[in-house]
């Protein structure tokens, strides 16, 4: 780690292998609406979980995914998948308001199920979600990606865990997104009751690092508010988005999305994160230096009453993740992440969705 | 500047000048209560003003005051300052609750009058503020120093101007402070009463900010909230705070501010500002890189359509502000600052302090 020299209580973890041995979990891959299917497979195959099957109705997904990943074989149907007692767990990105409906057929398949964000889109639905994982006893997890499947994330998380900055007070993020050109996005991206709103959608990343770094079991939704600031042609379209949250522990919370990442920006998004404790502060910055092109992401700065350490932390911590998920699948373990908890974010985004002030 | 060679649009103007001549402008300094009367003075001598009286109860504070600026000479009381037909303006430091009655006095007796922040600390105090500008005509200015006294700010004010990231949709300012050994600071630091609460204190740095940048005429306090985290000895004492405005024009204002930079950290705060615009962001870093020691202050990043640029504008823009002032004193413009802006930021600071949840 960069400048371990300096300060050998912040060794991190190492980085993660292969949990499990050839053969051992098997994990299928249904519905493929968002392309963070890419990544939640290959965090899941990189941990040793092998990829059997891949299902969507739309055959021209499915071609692409196979030529990323040939282990996978083409399902006829969602219930091929769901017959074959090999699969253990479905990973699925539906469209956002149907994710929680194949989440219930999943488990009630008798398998656990790993969703893209957001889980799901309305509180109706979480009832439903929980009620089915307390009829089945299967797993709904969610891949809050801008914490799991980011280095600098996972690294902060353990400056957190021993204590580096004191109790944590506020944590406060920004997760802005570029949107590109919106005519190659899929229609259901500018549909409200489909995509879930702004801080449902993108702001589900930050509630629950909120919870995660402030150790939240609740948390009020004190303020929020949505805009269309500049994409007149998709009114349904929140381009902008920001909540306070006061967590049960008495930490707060701000966050802002937005789809404003300017052409010119190196990453889609110059994602940051700073968590403000007692004792010192951390910034996280995810993917880019802004103004410096070709560091790449993983950047975590610590400032606390000793110094400032900058850790660069780009291919050496990886993603544990993936590997504590299959283990929890197969032990019946929480390890990666409590049932409890992966609804208590959902849940505070769809509220942050609901109280949401329109100011444009 | 740097970069120039790839974006001569964002040419800053030019460092500024001594303003007027030898004589031209006298002014005075009363009430040292604040370490800010040294910045205020300096900007205004700077800029060519001959600083001729100073003036406090406190004979240590003269002293040292006299040491640093050898030409200003002893007054025996405000009234002689006030009796001077020379002084045309007179810049003060009082304790934060009797900034008002000091401003009164002053443009009573004839002179303009330039108080550090925060200007008032209570909405009747406001008013009498009002009353008293009208009807003496004088100017009731402040030193809004995190805009007006740092060339980030500045130049930041520079491209938005020139409508580098577009329209102006959202303002967000951290302005972590250090409170080092509470016991060096005066016993009127931990009196509500008297400091007038974190909002409206350091806070009023902040709403300054976002009306100028966004272009508000006015706003509205949508949340704030105020807390005592981590100093149970000082109870009124806020060490934390974070408020949401909205604009009159629709733009947003999220900031927070707080007292626990941490004691190894190169600086007394790492005060950022980011402008989020339809067309692009900036990004100031106004007084240290964090993470990299003895690179100073001063940086500021631009992404818009077409790249990133990183400029560092130190010792390269300067402060503008002062020389205006002091041509509005002498030819009654608002060039510096308008009256409504000086007033409507600190409005806003005191309702946002008024209005604020008090989470711990």
């Amino acid at each position: 780690m960069a400048k371990a020299s300096e300060g050998m209580t912040y060794v991190p973890k190492g980085k993660p292998q292969r949990v499990v041995k050839k053969g051992e979990f098997t994990f299928a891959a249904v519905s493929l609406d968002h392309g963070h299917i890419y990544g939640m497979s290959s965090g899941l195959i990189d941990a040793g979980a092998e990829l059997k099957w891949v299902y969507d109705p739309d055959p021209k997904k499915v071609k692409a995914f196979i030529e990323r990943f040939p282990q996978a074989k083409k399902a006829r149907s969602e219930k091929e998948v769901f017959d074959d007692p090999e699969v253990k767990l479905v990973a699925g990105a539906a469209i956002a308001s149907e994710r929680c409906a194949l989440g219930i057929r999943t488990m009630e398949a008798g398998k656990d199920y790993f969703t893209d964000k957001t889980p799901l889109t309305t509180l109706e639905q979480l009832k439903q979600a929980k009620a089915a994982v307390k009829k089945t006893k299967k797993k709904y997890m969610c891949y809050y990606s801008e914490r799991l499947h980011v280095e600098s994330a996972i690294f902060a998380g353990y400056l957190v865990e021993q204590g580096a900055i004191g109790k944590v007070i506020q944590v406060m993020g920004t997760g802005p997104h570029r949107i590109g050109d919106p005519k190659t996005r899929p229609d259901w991206f500018f549909i409200k009751e489909k995509y879930g709103g702004i801080l449902c959608d993108i702001g589900s990343h930050q509630i629950e690092q909120f919870l995660f770094y402030a150790g939240c079991k609740d948390a009020k939704i004190t303020y929020s508010q949505i805009a269309n600031y500049n994409h007149p042609k998709y009114p349904e379209l929140d381009d902008f988005g920001d909540a306070v949250l006061v967590g049960d522990n008495g930490a707060t919370h701000y966050f802002r999305v937005d789809w404003f990442t300017p052409d010119g920006l190196q990453s889609w998004g110059d994602g940051r994160l700073l968590i403000l404790g007692t004792e010192g502060f951390i910034e996280q910055r995810k993917y880019m230096q802004l103004g410096h092109k070709g560091q790449g992401g993983g950047h975590v700065y610590l400032a606390n009453k000793k110094e400032e350490t900058y850790f660069n932390v780009s291919g050496k911590v990886g993603y544990p993740y993936f590997g504590q998920l299959i283990l929890d699948c197969i032990n019946r373990t929480e390890n990666a992440m409590t049932q409890d908890h992966c609804f208590k974010a959902v849940e505070l985004c769809v509220k942050a969705q609901m109280k949401a002030v329109k100011i444009k």
